[in-house]
């Protein structure tokens, strides 16, 4: 519930305006559905903020192309045609950033992640966007592609005001410990387990 | 990953494709964030795949708007103007409905959520929509107002392929039993707990 009060008021010497306005840190992990899901619906407030977004999925393919990227295209195409709503921006790992140019039997993940990374760290240091969902991002920290330790300096040191959403199961805890906003969504139940598979408009 | 493989093959006599095109009755509980969010986020996906979806969001003020309802207007704008996505509905309960006319004193919330899934239920026989999110539903169901069995009933017997997704906490066990997906949400850390304030684009 959004009119939520806080419990505490915190000793850190900030006023109630600067807390309120502090850049948040979000990491939804856990096995369960939505934590996609919930990153790009938050997105979508931040959008309606007018807030610059930028999405950046660390997923192996970038053929695979789910729903969210779509309609977030038609919504950055309203910033830009009519000035309704934020700037949307969406990158896709897979073999090669959009900004990069490697092809085929080249491509290594890992140091494609690490140029992911590289990048976001530019852009935060130039305050580039306002909204980050950096998309399984958990995946190239779980597998000690990326630092852990260097992202969350990275993150700790941000200037200005630019929220981040991270996504992905198996949450490094000192990501956990570093976030403002934990959330673990997990399993109750899932078609799949009943042999469904996944479907059109629910899964893509 | 959306890319997975069930686990097993039911014995239910259906085809695979009767079975993945099997309607969807998804519920998002749990004590943390994002199952609202995460509801918004599938409806991105239905959105962009020309689902006709209605939102009926079960609060008790229709003056509180989040981001999703305006970003979802324009994106219901963009269906109506240029045929892209599919149609948006989104309806309030607050002290009534759009399409009831109560006002002020004269307002029982829990008569006006008894009306809310009266208006579902028709348009469910109807088969009006392709993807319903019903927001805070869970509610009304944990104070008695609407019968749980009710509207297991009416949902295992709605025709055509009509998802449902319903969001909030403590969802009755046997509506749990009755979805296909179910996602708990749980909190491990909350910036309210550190005594921040709700803030905008990010709660709102």
């Amino acid at each position: 519930m959004p009119q939520g009060q806080p419990l505490t008021v915190p000793d850190d010497g900030l006023t109630t305006r600067a807390r309120r306005n502090a850049p948040l840190l979000a990491v939804h992990t856990g096995p369960g559905k939505g934590k996609s899901t919930a990153a790009f619906g938050m997105a979508l407030r931040a959008w309606n903020q007018g807030f610059d977004i930028a999405v950046f999925q660390f997923v192996k393919s970038a053929k695979w192309k789910v729903g969210e990227e779509s309609a977030f295209r038609e919504l950055g195409r309203l910033h830009d045609e009519h000035g309704t709503g934020g700037a949307v921006q969406w990158h896709k790992m897979g073999s090669g950033w959009s900004w990069t140019r490697k092809h085929g039997s080249e491509v290594d993940h890992a140091e494609t992640a690490r140029d992911g990374w590289a990048e976001i760290t530019r852009r935060i240091a130039a305050q580039s966007h306002d909204f980050y969902v950096l998309d399984e991002f958990t995946y190239p920290l779980k597998w000690g592609w990326i630092s852990t330790d260097e992202v969350i300096a990275t993150l700790a040191d941000r200037p200005g005001n630019q929220h981040v959403v991270i996504t992905g199961r198996d949450a490094p805890q000192a990501l956990i410990d570093a976030a403002d906003l934990v959330t673990e969504m997990t399993k109750v139940k899932h078609p799949m387990d009943a042999g469904r598979k996944g479907q059109r408009g629910i899964e893509w």
